[in-house]
């Protein structure tokens, strides 16, 4: 691979997370699907508001997330993502400038506020996500710095994407820059309701030679192959001759490429907070490995080192310096 | 003490905090003083924000970091304070309303935004704090309504209160409303800085009766009688003929009448990752004793057990259920 700029470019929403903790009778009154991603419009957005406990803002976005913890670990970065020039998004611009990755996306014109995800966590720490996508529908193609897309040895996409519809061209604008300079395209299927949304799309993208990369969770596999059989799933991931890794929680991660199937633990936990972020950082630790040409096992073992820093606290960024964190667990970055 | 409709009412400085992570280094670049409060301008505010790293943003300001934990233990609560009508105005108003706080006062003009504080957090768990006033400088007297106060069993005010020069006007209105009905009022002095800069008029309102309940900490009660020695300290205070309550951090706390003092060991704590807050959940924390007739030890305990909660966690608004934690802890309230 010719040498690059960037170790990692990130093209995602470009989100705060607005975070309560609340109860399971909450959900079920709220009609809210635990453990889901809801996009909902302005209006529930400030229902949903009003009726939330007193909130912890962080920012976030997935593809966001990923970035800013593969920086973390080492990785030269750089994000892509649309906000607008008010509170909330000058708080997301300068979280993600202070974790000293590039991020130079103009801001949408006068319009709809920066996006928000108004996030539950229960006493288990799940999570249920509600985004008001706001600023985000304005991400277009003339976003993309082709030069940038071309300088950044991997392109990091989300799933979520797909949602706001002018993104979607965005992302195929990234893709087809990155695979024509010879870079590799990360996917992310970032939620099961969204890969229900965007099956057909999603394989067709893998299928076609668009991705190289491809993170998912259990469920999100199961809902990319219609199955409830994981065995089933991870045979058809393995026949589409591309990296995969699925996360599956306390039960760790497995690597799956046409010549092998590694399973890998999970990094040990003392207390899950909240799981928001745990996918997102487990993609950090892993980019982090293989942008600094480590073995799978352990690009695999740094994702979980990242995903249980950010499960341990409120947030899905990390408050600890990752850095330092894999140092002492014994990996050479 | 005749009935009431509120248990407590906090006038207080309406803050939204930025806290983030950093070392001792940045401390010393930043010329930043270790532990203390310091008030900053607009401009000092932008340029230290730019200098900080990733941010969590949640509600404080002293007293109404004190109102919520009261109203977490089961008080009702009410709170003043000023806000301009602006995206950390309304987190802030949601935030106290979500706590069940009754808060009604007007939004400030156009103009200066809603205040801020940014606080860097070292590795020892210690908070640096620098305040952007705001939209609190705009705290008048006729933000006081009068029945609320009258209605209210103790009326809480925090030092800082003395910084807006306005919202001292509006301190002096309550408090002298608050005497008039029969009522208690409770000062915190916030900060030793803070004391050094008021010093005499606090003194003054301790003298002339105008304040039942002081709240400090050990290097408050030094600057308020501007000695080095702690039992001189206390016993100056004893002197006072009011009810002292003293925190020590991990020495606990002494409640002081004209008739005794009482010690009181702090509540054990697995790991300190920010002390944001103690002081004031510890008031909260007592002054629920207090309301529910607890004798003072009780009450001394209740403030350590909400002062442990706050000071495991970023931010200095409870992220567990206080009532729950103290039920778990055999408090009967």
């Amino acid at each position: 691979m010719p040498s690059s700029r960037f170790d990692v470019l990130g093209l995602g929403n470009a989100i705060v997370d607005v975070i309560a903790k609340t109860d399971d009778d909450f959900l079920v009154a709220q009609g809210l699907h635990k453990g889901g991603m809801t996009l909902i419009g302005e209006e529930r957005a400030e229902e949903l508001y009003k009726a939330m406990g007193q909130t912890t803002v962080v920012s976030g976005g997935s593809a966001a997330n990923t970035i800013i913890g593969a920086a973390a670990l080492g990785c030269r970065a750089a994000f892509v993502g649309k906000l607008k020039s008010d509170e909330l998004g000058a708080i997301f611009a300068h979280d993600i400038r202070a974790a000293k990755v590039a991020f130079s996306t103009g801001f949408a014109p006068d319009g709809t506020a920066s996006a928000r995800c108004l996030i539950f966590v229960t006493p288990d720490g799940q999570r249920t996500m509600n985004t008001f996508l706001g600023a985000c529908q304005d991400l277009t193609e003339a976003d993309i710095d082709e030069e940038v897309v071309r300088d950044s040895a991997i392109v990091y996409l989300e799933g979520y994407l797909w949602d706001p519809p002018a993104a979607k061209a965005a992302f195929v604008k990234a893709s087809k820059i990155a695979r024509a300079a010879g870079r590799k395209v990360a996917l992310t299927l970032s939620d099961s309701f969204c890969v229900d949304r965007y099956r057909d799309e999603f394989l067709g993208l893998v299928r076609s030679g668009s991705v190289h990369i491809l993170f998912a969770n259990e469920s999100e596999l199961h809902s990319l192959y219609e199955t409830a059989d994981f065995d089933t799933a991870v045979a058809a991931l393995r026949a589409e001759n591309i990296l995969g890794v699925v996360t599956r929680s306390e039960k760790g991660s497995i690597v799956v490429t046409k010549d092998e199937v590694l399973a890998v633990p999970a990094a040990p936990v003392e207390q899950v907070v909240d799981t928001t972020g745990a996918g997102d950082l487990f993609a950090a630790g892993f980019l982090a490995g293989v942008t600094k040409g480590k073995d799978y096992t352990t690009c695999a073992a740094l994702g979980s080192l990242a995903a249980a820093e950010i499960i341990q606290h409120i947030g899905a960024r990390p408050q600890t310096d990752l850095a330092q964190l894999a140092a002492q667990a014994g990996f050479a970055l």
